[in-house]
């Protein structure tokens, strides 16, 4: 993987969405043909041999490399989307977010006892979003979960709470 | 493209989101390792000609095959989101809905006067949505745009529109 390209290329954004964050901008890879190729090559990459079944992306960021990683692995693409969007029954998954709770859910059966799910997003922070996420696959009881990222944030937390759930974490670019 | 089996794979739920529509789920069309395969190949075919340059998708379920296509095409993907989404300077474009007005944005200087533009979606209806994305790409006069939808509802003279709007409109099924 040419990391330093990609780094190069990654755009940051002080005080986003609010005061005091530094925003890590994927956009900016995902626009460039050359990086966009190298992002997907990469995913791909660190999870071609794992035997996955299921992509299942986090709206709306997790949707955008989520199916083409799916695709790319010969696996089927599942959302995991916020409430009242997924037409058929869902099973659904809450927690707490800095202000106030949060609510994901996913379509019933979708999931099944035989898969090996990848769980995509852009970005690994806290890993509250990615955590619920992961309890939310686990209602299905898959054999195995493992999770994907763009960019990890190191000194928030996010893979030890994943992996404290027992879900491997992959991710591109470390800070 | 093998048409029937996608339409044999897609799921239609009657009343939702509001009484009286009928919701055409592609949700068990990506979830299905043949049926995305077949969706994204036939995506492909029918812009690989094109020199296709940059990819716009349209939150939030333009992303899904919105990145698959553009890296596919050799392309750069662009969202277009909701208001305060997208972290840096934006151009944005307001619209009418059944109920209210919407406005969608985009990052400012991204697609420029020589990019060809594929503009996708998953479903076209009245195509206000999209009309409205067009305008909003077109604020940036690229060279072309055309685009692209998974699902067409053909009585709803969203087609018309979009072409009234000098891009073209391709569509997998229509219905």
């Amino acid at each position: 993987m040419d990391k330093e390209k990609l780094i190069k290329n990654l755009r940051t954004i002080p005080n986003f969405p609010i005061q005091g964050i530094l925003f890590y901008d994927v956009t900016t890879l995902l626009q460039n043909p050359e990086t966009l190729k190298i992002v997907s090559d990469s995913l791909y990459e660190q999870f071609k041999d794992q035997g996955i079944t299921k992509v299942v992306g986090i709206e709306s960021r997790g949707f955008i490399m989520g199916a083409l990683l799916a695709e790319r692995l010969g696996a089927g693409f599942v959302p995991i989307r916020k409430p009242g969007k997924l037409p058929a029954e869902t099973i659904e998954e809450s927690y707490n977010k800095e202000y106030g709770k949060d609510t994901i859910q996913m379509h019933k059966g979708v999931i099944g006892k035989e898969d090996i799910v990848l769980l995509h997003d852009d970005l690994l922070a806290t890993g509250g979003t990615m955590l619920a996420a992961i309890k939310l696959v686990k209602q299905e009881m898959p054999k195995k979960i493992a999770t994907s990222f763009i960019i990890e944030l190191k000194e928030l937390g996010g893979r030890e709470l994943i992996e404290e759930a027992e879900a491997e974490v992959k991710s591109l670019l470390q800070f």
